[in-house]
Parts: structure tokens; C-alpha cells; sequence
């Protein structure tokens, strides 16, 4: 897949009019890569080389040269070769004193160096002008052009200029900058090809923890308690019946997380009678994955729709099923309907399908391309009142499922309270606090500090 | 803009290696979350303050100077404070002339003064270039960098050079501008973030009268009628059976009137004989709202899909099967399977799949990022085509849902007929005129028409 | 829908500092359209028209005037006729020298001429030149401002710095300018707006070939030989239980289609030594079209979901359910729960739902928007790694779904496996050749190879 026909076809015999010259130092993958979209773009693009033995890889319409002269017939010089082998550029110092140097490495694993790449570079280099740019891109992206998995380009450096001649250059290959700042912005663009979903982290290790200890949990309850007690073998439910517990007491755990930052903020803001001082570090992490952990809690509440709705399906359902209805014929008689179960079924169905549709609205709503279409206020008013819309209904579906078994002694095996208890601590803590702070007398002062009034205006100073 | 005066501004001969000196007049919020942002893209920022004094919220490499004195150091002055404050500036308008203003502010209700603010800006100081941008970004998404709401500026102005300088300053903060026109654009700009999803408010009521209408018809039909001549209290039909009947009736209604606009237009256009006329006010509104209407058809079409497929773990169904099971026990007898109800069954099934998959699709492509990637042509293609498939489909399922209950009179409680009848006369009709229309006598002069053909073709002098 | 208000409102009276002046030769519906926006942008515009009488749709603030004159007045002309009527245009070489023209003609069909239509017009008047843009926005769109289907715009041309100015007009008009090379891309332009799903093709077909095959083998299994053998008429299958059963199973085979063309590299390039020749032509082809192929076999997978959750609703399942209780019910005695069976039931379900809930997340990464949003490092993680853990849970789903029925005799019908039999080939295959790139001693030398190592690096001089 090295050479596009498409792309060759495009490459243009337009010598009068060229865009400036450009220096490639180093004839791998990525150097030739980019100068091959380069002279599509119609760039004049010069290899810098130790061989100067033209290969048959090299784009055609590029020149190869030595290091030295390559360097001499452009005001950029893109160095696509490994940090290890930098120092080899000391001793053209010279000729790229006052030149733009494109520092596009990548390491191989986060914070490998004490410093980043383009600032070992620029040490290197004191008189040439360093930027950072086009690491976040593969070489393969740019000759395929099927750059699905990022447009972005990052770029920092300390000069302005030299900035500037980098952005035309990525916004000229179909690409889009985005300026990062100064040069110590680089350790930062280098790492991020690196990582792996670091937002979402901590969420997941919560989550695998708090499902792991739950699933255990029910296993004991469910399982262990039956075989000791019973005699009965339900091994099997550890297939569907228990990840179909701990899925919504997960799915509504995590959803009142996602709102009880925002409520510690409230109370932190009402007790320091200002918003201009920072949270602390703990509820500022919490608060930025607040999106992750909603969007897990929503994966969670799709796996218990989905495990749900299979019930029917299963060969432990109709077992059951066949044996009440064939108790009931050998006694000769039909149960009338119980108006009571069927509301209290009905609505618990209801409640658990209206949460989950607004739960499915939000998440929707977080795709970038639909956020990007909203405005700040519908944003908010998305992301807090549908919010909280779908907290009250996940905890009333998980109440009304509870009904009349919360005082149910039986409900106790070994005296233990079963899951879908415990999963209702953090939401009705939430909604109650939440409740409170609605309150036009909690509401008015903390209105008035979000919007920059202080009790006590004199750390400012 | 022939000399692509972006890249040349922005290579500028900054001397000392800094971007321009931007003033900010106001230290509020949004004044030093810009400040901010700015520095951090190398600008030099210089506020302009009542007290000069040094407070520990400002950026530390921002200068505090008085109003005059700050305006004097740059040619962008932006007003970061509230209109009510503006007419403090007149005092100033001599050092003000000249210079470019941009207006950020933002109101509290829609349409709160008589004209924008950026107008009664220009007003107060007719000699300074008054530029609308940044109303749109909050302060909170510039300092956190999670722009998650919109990266969109849009910039309006009379002055094409000051447009151009505002733009630059919103590309260079990663933010993309989107030019308006002249400054009668900012009263429009000025209500964009105030609005509550405007083109939603229509399909929204519209859809909410339907669905109180049709579930006040189905309690009365469904609940009270049988309570009055079956004494059976079904007052649980409530939580499910009734938005179950309510939804798919909700869903094909709004379907259909996705398509009836464009059935309008289109005998619109056949009458007049020609397509330079402005459709009536009703229609154009109407087809502007179509893609929320089926969104919204789509909602109810999923509500309706969830509903049923909880159907067999609802109480009452358990019930109902084991009663009809038990009845056959205890008669002694099999009853052996029925293959017309058997198809009947399975192919309403199948059709409501099949719509519903299809209906599916079509809510896909309408994200905004799944409709960037495709062509005018595959667009039309999915949104009419797959449109009209998925409006023959529901309507299909509908009528086998209705099967030999059309002219059965126990179908006629009260002499009225149960909602689904009523359902499928839009969509009926819908598809009767489409029938019409794409017999080739009538689609061959429409599709001139839409070419631009004119059967009279006097009015366009 | 000639004129949108909010157009109107925004065309400014900026009379002292203008945009430069544009014109446009030719006043239909794109002409028009363009020129509406281009006012509301701040640019002058100028129409070039055989009458040069004033329509009432042109937009008010533009001129008419005779082609030469109108040409006169601007730098760059865009030539809003079509192609038919381009040899008029010959006369006006001398004043056309040296400007821009700006071909935006689309053809009717693909590959219509020989030469493109920008091409053709370059032939005509060498002296100008010609850039192709434009051509892939709707009059429609432009006047509306519901650019839903497309912001980009593709640019070519051999002149840069007309390439320069027409991307400059693209992106003040809010549009996204796209540089695809020399006027040799203008082919490509051109026939873009005229694809249907080009990508889409050879998956579509493929799908619909297998779908077919394995619908006449299930209705000849288990329709024919059972209306043969047992005298029962299932004709009833065709709607839901052969759509069940093919779903799957095409959904299996094209997700395994997905990660093949990845195992031939893989055995091609350690064949080989190096990763610097082609792949096979078909090879590249498969490979480029794996996404569609992902997302045929998701919305198979999906489809699979549906008809089997919806199994407790059919006529037949209610049927079957009551014959097997009535006849136990008959006979007085209550089968206990087999624990065999209730394990295969419960884990081939709960790997279905983990499967397909891997799958659908493959499918959410694949929305555009979401993927602009990942490092390269984390779409390949999801990509490749989830990706095979999908296929591994869906493998296995079906072996457990087979069960003990593989070896049984009963379950070759005419001595013809059942589908699912054949469907786990193609699977089973990639998942162990696999297996074995895994192993140290493969995946060490393959690694080495796709980092650049070449066996035997005769072929690069």
C-alpha cells in the first residue's frame, strides 16, 4: 500500500508556479510519506540524505541530496530521523542557524527522556527555531488519506514566525493545526500518541473493582447461601441472572456519581462563600471524567436492558414458568390477576424504560459532532436537568423493583442486605442533598457566588 | 483577501518574537479566561481597569493599566464588561478611534433592548470599528479547555479588515470563526446562546398535544369502557399498554408528516408551473422541521419497540398465558398451531422489524458527523428513498397489525375506531398522492420544473 | 424558498470597505446562490449575462453587465455554465488572460467526457487559469444554509496562487476548502458528486449474494424436507425463523471477512521479507473496504438481536410452550430443571449479549466524529484488539449455540449441515492462523518487518 495511484496521478508538472521549498532530512517511512503530500500540495520537496542513491520510494519529483545542501535550498528542514541519532545535526549547526527545524518524533514510551524530543533539539541547536509538529499523524494516514483516526495536528513552539510557517504548511495538506503554546508544550504533544484512553483510567479501574466485589457478593448470596441451605445447584446463574444484577446497581452507582461531584462543589462554594478559589485536586479529577463514568454507567444500563429482555429465552424461565402454570392445572384452578402485582410490575417496567431512554438521550447528546451543534445553554440544560430527570427515574425503577421485600426479613440471607440496596445509598443521598440545594434560600446565595459575588472579598487583594 | 492577507498578517514582522498587544477592558470572568487563552497563544495582553492594582486572578505576564492607557498600547480593544456600563466609554472616544472593539457581551433574555449591543456600541463611538465575536464561548470552556458545547465564533461586523483581525485572534485560539456579515448580524448572534433549541418548540408541542390526545382516547376506550361494561378494573393498562398503543401511533403519524411537506410542494410547484415562488410561510417553516420531526417519529418508534419487548415479563402476560394454558388443560385438549395466525404474527413482526431497522438508519445519517461524509446524492438518496422504504414498512405493519379487525364491529367500542385506524390515515394518504406523483405523466414536467423550467415564464421579469 | 430572510437581513451596507470584487458568468440557480452568499460576505459581485436586463432574482446588490465587462471588473471568475456552452467563452480569451476562471460544472454521468470538464476549459483558454472548486455544494445548500450534507470543498488546480485566492473565497463563505493537487484531480472532483456509496459497492453485493444463498439452503432444510418428510407446512418460517437464522450467520462470516485481508498481509509480508511491494490488487481493495464490511455484518448482528428477542411474542413460540406444558400437565408430573441445559442456554446467551455489545461499540468508534477524537494508538487498540475479542465471543456463541448437535445425525438433513456449521469456518480459520502470528517466534520477525527490516533489501536500489 505504499504508493496510491491517486495520489500519483495528482502529483503536478506545475513548475512555474511552486509553493516554497521544503527539506526533508531522513528518507524513512514518514519522511517520504510527507513528501509525497507535500509535492501534491505542490511543495518543492529536497531529501537530505547520508546516500544520495536515489531510491525507487523516494516521491520522483523530489531531489536527493547531502544533509548540508539539502538544508541550504529551504527555509524549513523537517527532521524525520530518531532522537538517538540528533547528535549527528551538531555539526551542521551551521548551516541551519536561523533555520525552522520540525521536530516530528515520537518516543516509545511515556516520559522515556527527562526532556522532550523538540527540546532536546533546540538544546542541540540554540540558533535554530524548534517546533514540534505532525507526531500525533502516521505515515500511513497520510499516504492512504484515510486520516479516520485524527485531522489534528498539534504544534508548539517558541517562536511565533516559525509557528506560523509550520500551521500554513499542515493547513495546506488538507490538516488541521492547533497551536499549543511555547516549546514546553512538546513533552505534552509527545506523549499523547502514547496514550491509551487516559481519561477514562480511573473510571474503568473503579468500575472493574466495584463490579468485581459485587458480582462476589451475589455469588455468595445467591449462589453459595442456595447450595448450603437449599441443596440446589444454581451455579448457572453466574452466566445471566447475577451480571444482571450487578449491571443496574453499576449503571445507577456510577450515574449518581457523575452527579455528586457537582454537589460537593455546591456545598464547598456555599461554605467558602466563593468561587475563586480552586476545589480541591481530588474533586477537580473526579469532576473532569465526569462524561466517562456517565458513559460507563450507560453501558452498564444497556447490558441489564439487554440481559432483561433474553429472560423469556432462557431454559431456567420457562422451567419455572412450567411449573407454576402446571401446579396450578393439577389443582384444578386459575389464580385471578392481582391487580397489585401488575401495577407494581407495570410501573417498575415503565419507570425502567423511560430512565433508560433518557439515559440513551445523554449519551447521545455527548458525541462530539452532536455536542458541537448545541449551544452552551442547551448543553447544560441536556446534560443537568435530563440529568437529573434520569437519576429520579433509574432510583424510583430500583425502589418500586424493591416494593414490599425492603422489610422482608427474608431478604437478609446471613443478615446481608441484597445489592440492589446498597446501589441505592449514593443516588438518594445525592437527590436528597440536591433537593435541599434547590431550596430558594440555599439557591439565591449560590447563584449569587457563581456569578462572581463573594461573602468575604478579601483574598482577592 | 486576494493577497491572503492571514498568512501574511500572521507572519508579521513582530519584532521582539511576540504576537500583537490585544487590550481587554474588564477583569471579569470571561475577561481573564480570554486573557488567558491569549497569552498562552502568544499574544500580549494589556487590561484596562477602574483600579490598577494587581489582583491574583489576573494572568501573571498581563500588564494593568488604566482604560486609556491600555487602549493606547493595542489596535484590539475587547470589551469584556456589560452593556449597562458601556456608555462609560464615551468618554474615551478619542483614543477609542480608529481602533477595533469587539463585543462579547451577551444578554439575559431574547430580544432584551430594542437594538444589539454591538449596534448601541457603534453608536456610542461612530469612529471605532465595532466587531461581534466570542458571545458564544464561555468563560469556564476557554479556561478548562473542554470546549465540548461549541469550538464555533461567529464574528459580524461592518468593517471587513476588523473582521479579519477578530478571526485571526479565533483561529490562533484554536476556536473556528464563522463570518455572519455586517453588524446587523449581532442582534441574531446575540439571542444564539439564549436560545432553547428553537427549531425543536413546534415538532415538540405538536407531538405533545398528539400523544395527551391519544392517551385521553385510549384510557376512555381501553380503562373506562371496560370498567363500565366488563367491571374489570385494567387501571394498570396505564404504565404500559396504553404508551404502548400510543407510541407506534405517534411514531407513523409523524413519519407521514416528515413526508406530506414535500407532497405539498410538489403540487405546488405542478400548479404554478414553475419553482421561483416562494412557498407559503407554513410550508417553508414545516419543511425546515422536518428532519426534528422524525427524529422525534423516531423516539416513540424505539419507545414502542422497548414496550413490546418487555411484553412477555409483565405480570398481566404471565397471567393472561397461564390462563389460557390452564383452560386448555383442563379440557383435556391440544390446540393444534393455527399457520394463518402463525403468518399473520410473525410477518407483523417482521415488518416492524424491518421498519424499524430502516427507520434506524435513517436517524443515523442525520448525525451531523455521518452527514459531512457523504455526497448530495447519497444523502437525498438515504433521507428520501430508505425514507419512503421505511414509511411503506411501518404502514404495512400497522395494516397486518389490524388484519381482520377492520371490519369486525366489536372493534368499535362506542362506535369509535381504535386509535391505530386513525394512525394510518395520514400515511395512507401520504403514500397515495406519492403513488400519483411518480406516475411518469406528472413526474416528467415536475421534474423539468425543479430544473428550472417554467410553464409561464413572465414573472421573472 | 428563493430568499431566506435571514440573508436579506445580513447584506450589509459596509460601502466604504468592500471584500474584492467577484464575478460570476451565467445567472441560473448556482450562480445566483453563490453570488447571494458571496454579498453577505462582504464581497462585490458582478454578473456576466447575455441580457443584462435585471432580474427580480438576482440577488440587489450585484451589477449585470455583459460578459467582457463584467469580466473586466474582476480577478477571478467562476463560470456558472455548463460545459455545453463553454466554447462562447472563446471569444473573451483576451480579456480572460491572466484571470482566474473557476470551473464549479458538475456532469450528469460518470466519466461523461473524455477530458474533465475543468480541463476542457483550460484547453480552451490557455492564457487563464483554471481552478476546479465548488462543484460538490447544492444551490440549495448555499441559500439555506443547511449545509447538513456537506462543508467540504474540494479545490484543484495547477496554478497555486489561483488555488490560493479560490480556497480564501471557500473559507470565507464558511466552507471547508480541501487542496487535492493539479487540475489532473478535476476528474476525480467531478465524478465525486455522482457516487453512490462507491466504498459501499462490492460489500453490498457480496452481502446480498450470501444472504441469498442461505436463505434457498434454510427454506430447502427446513420448509421443503419438513413439508416433505413430516407433512407440516412452516411456510410461516420464511418471516421471522429463516431471517433468524441467516442473520447470524451472514453477520459471522462478514466479521470474519473483516480481520482475513489482515491475516494474508500478515503470511504475504513474512513471505516476502519487507513491507516495500504492493499487496495483490484485490488484496488492497478488501482492505480498504473493511469497514463496510464491519458495519454490513453489525447491522446483520443487530437484525439477528431483534428476531430473536421478539421470539416469545410469535404466534408459534406461544404455541409450542403451551403443547410441552398441556402435555406434561397430562401426564401429572413436572420435569425437574436440567442444569446441563440451563448452563448451555444461559452462557450461549450471555455471550451473544457480550459479543454484541463488543460489536456495537466497534461501531460506535467507527462514527466519524469519534474517531477524529482517538490517538492513532487508541483506534488501533479498538480496532484491532477489541475487534478480535468480538470475534472470539461471537465464535464461540455459535459453537455453544451448535452444542452437542454437531456430532448428532439427526441435524444433517439430507446429509447437508445446518448453516451455522458453514458459517463457523471462515471464523474458526482466522482465529487460528492468528493464534499462530501470535507466537513470539512469527510475531518477532512480522514486527520487525512492518518497523522497516528487510530479509533480502536487494529490490529498494
Amino acid at each position: 500500500m505504499n504508493k496510491n495511484s491517486s495520489n500519483i496521478m495528482a502529483l503536478a508538472p506545475n513548475t512555474s508556479n511552486k509553493r516554497e521549498t521544503v527539506c526533508i532530512f531522513g528518507t524513512g517511512d514518514f519522511g517520504r510519506a510527507l513528501g509525497h503530500k507535500m509535492i501534491q500540495s505542490g511543495y518543492s520537496v529536497v531529501y537530505g540524505s547520508r546516500s544520495t542513491q536515489v531510491s525507487n520510494l523516494i516521491p520522483k519529483d523530489a531531489e536527493v541530496l547531502g544533509h548540508a545542501e539539502a538544508a541550504q535550498k529551504a527555509a524549513i528542514i523537517i527532521i524525520a530521523i530518531q532522537r538517538q541519532h540528533y547528535n549527528f545535526l551538531t555539526p551542521l549547526a551551521e548551516v541551519l542557524h536561523g533555520k525552522v527545524l520540525v521536530d516530528i518524533s515520537n518516543n516509545l514510551k511515556l516520559n522515556q527522556y527527562p526532556e522532550s524530543n523538540a527540546e532536546y533539539l533546540a538544546e542541540l541547536l540554540p540558533g535554530s527555531k524548534v517546533v514540534k509538529a505532525f507526531n500525533t499523524v502516521s505515515a500511513w494516514a497520510l499516504q492512504s488519506g484515510a486520516l479516520d483516526a485524527s485531522r489534528q495536528v498539534f504544534v508548539c513552539g517558541d517562536d511565533v514566525e516559525a509557528k506560523q510557517m509550520v500551521m500554513n504548511i499542515v493547513r495546506a495538506l488538507g490538516l488541521t493545526p492547533l497551536d499549543k503554546g511555547s516549546l514546553l508544550a512538546a513533552q505534552e504533544i509527545e506523549n499523547y500518541p502514547l496514550q491509551l484512553f487516559p481519561m477514562w483510567k480511573f473510571p474503568m479501574f473503579l468500575s472493574l473493582g466495584l463490579t468485581a466485589f459485587f458480582f462476589v457478593y451475589c455469588v455468595v448470596l445467591d449462589i453459595v447461601y442456595t447450595y448450603i441451605y437449599e441443596k440446589n445447584d444454581f451455579s448457572f446463574f453466574i452466566a445471566i441472572t447475577i451480571p444482571n444484577r450487578v449491571c443496574p446497581v453499576m449503571a445507577l452507582i456510577l450515574l449518581a456519581l457523575v452527579y455528586l461531584p457537582g454537589i460537593f462543589a455546591a456545598i464547598i462554594q456555599l461554605y467558602r462563600g466563593t468561587k475563586y478559589r480552586r476545589f480541591p485536586n481530588w474533586l477537580d479529577k473526579w469532576m473532569l471524567c465526569r462524561k466517562q463514568l456517565g458513559l460507563i454507567a450507560l453501558a452498564f444500563a444497556s447490558l441489564h436492558a439487554v440481559f432483561t429482555l433474553v429472560t423469556p429465552l432462557r431454559a431456567f424461565a420457562s422451567w419455572r414458568t412450567s411449573k407454576g402454570i402446571i401446579s396450578q392445572a393439577l389443582n384444578n384452578k386459575t389464580e385471578p390477576l392481582n391487580t397489585t402485582n401488575a401495577w407494581l410490575s407495570d410501573s417498575y417496567l415503565a419507570l425502567g424504560i423511560l430512565g433508560y431512554f433518557l439515559f440513551f438521550l445523554l449519551g447521545i447528546t455527548s458525541l462530539p459532532s452532536v455536542s458541537n451543534n448545541v449551544n452552551w445553554r442547551e448543553f447544560r440544560f441536556v446534560q443537568s436537568k435530563l440529568g437529573y430527570l434520569t437519576l429520579i427515574l433509574c432510583t424510583a425503577h430500583t425502589l418500586v423493583y424493591g416494593g414490599k421485600w425492603f422489610l422482608n426479613p427474608s431478604a437478609y440471607k446471613w443478615y446481608l442486605p441484597d445489592i440492589y440496596m446498597l446501589s441505592l445509598i449514593v443516588p438518594c443521598a445525592v437527590l436528597v442533598v440536591k433537593f435541599v440545594l434547590i431550596f430558594p434560600c440555599v439557591d439565591k446565595p449560590l447563584t449569587r457566588i457563581r456569578q462572581g459575588w463573594e461573602r468575604n472579598p478579601k483574598h482577592s487583594e
